[in-house]
């Protein structure tokens, strides 16, 4: 019986190694499953996006590819297909509004994914007031907690999506859902996620903890 | 006593809307608060970017200015500022990965965040194993539950952030977080957020129902 090479690189194995080989080691490596290219992220937040059409009707649509891209100017991101409504509708006008719904509307934000603009007047249909923006030609949703009122800065064309980088000119926010210092509360705002893959809703959950402080234990 | 002239432009208050002015309805239409030019949208993700350094050693960074921004190619955003030690080892080796937290490594994505590649060994420091991508020159964290590698696919210069969009490889998670049809379920990721302006961080709640679905109601 020959005897067992033991080739375990630059492992450092100790005695309860013995019995392993390098197949085993690589495993443990890579004992993640591989799930091929897709977008799988965990959770996403869900944003309607506001615009005017070319005769002025206001129009709405989901954003799930979306999220901040910049601090100063700020600004926001947000993908659309090219076939949607909204596309023409941002291209023409340079300005969109970002609306955050509580998960009061989950449904009427979801409705908002399945239909277009060019079959159905969305503010109508689901009773909601459009409000003009004073600062850039696009409508918000006056019955939503949190809106930005966004001027197009950039339009990177990626694939299926075309990702419009928007300046927040203003956030405007319910009276009701401002902490400390005027600033809004998640759970105030009562958002909803988004979870591609599974397709599916959640809540946002509790409370955990300031940010750039609880790390600070490792500093010591 | 003149008569009042009452203007209401389109909207129709009906009977009871016989004391009420222009102004008063102009108040009602405005009642948001006007908020400035500031990041404030809710949640945001919090996404803990491996990078390699010009001398091969792991480094992360905690990006919370993120999202998802394509579908086909399958794409994530994640802005940075320049002065960050990862920018130049992104823009020099063209890949990076997205290695989502459980709420478990809240402190340590904390820590992330707070200290620089530049005067620690993050992946040392917080007990994370580097894995190195075989797909890109990027390494990911063996202990979160689920990872992303990407290929840089464009760079966008906005302000204080630089975006880089990446092209998802292949996303590899741990068996534990599959549900049905192998796809992770939120509620096993365990994942965080961020919420910019309060600098909070909340957890994934609870599940709500499917997208493109609840909406349908009112297709009737």
């Amino acid at each position: 019986m020959p005897a067992v090479k033991l080739d375990f690189g630059p492992h450092d194995i100790g005695c309860a190694g013995i019995a392993m080989n390098k197949e085993a080691l690589k495993e443990e490596a890579d004992m993640k499953k591989s799930l091929g290219a897709k977008i799988i992220v965990g959770a996403t937040p869900v944003w309607i996006v506001g615009t005017y059409d070319t005769a002025g009707k206001p129009n709405l649509m989901a954003a799930a590819w979306a999220g901040v891209c910049c601090s100063d100017p700020p600004c926001v991101a947000v993908s659309l297909r090219k076939a949607t409504y909204s596309y023409g509708n941002i291209v023409r006008h340079g300005a969109f509004t970002v609306n955050i719904p509580s998960a009061d509307y989950v449904k009427e934000a979801d409705y908002v994914g399945i239909a277009s603009g060019r079959d159905v007047d969305k503010f109508a249909k689901m009773k909601f007031t459009p409000i003009k923006s004073d600062l850039v030609y696009a409508p918000y949703i006056q019955e939503f907690p949190l809106v930005l009122e966004c001027k197009l800065l950039h339009t990177i064309e990626i694939g299926l999506h075309t990702q419009f980088i928007g300046e927040i000119l203003d956030v405007k926010a319910e009276e009701a859902i401002l902490g400390e210092k005027q600033i809004p509360q998640l759970e105030k705002i009562n958002q909803f996620l988004f979870s591609p893959g599974a397709r599916t809703y959640y809540k946002i959950g509790d409370y955990i903890g300031k940010a750039f402080s609880l790390g600070k234990e490792f500093e010591k």
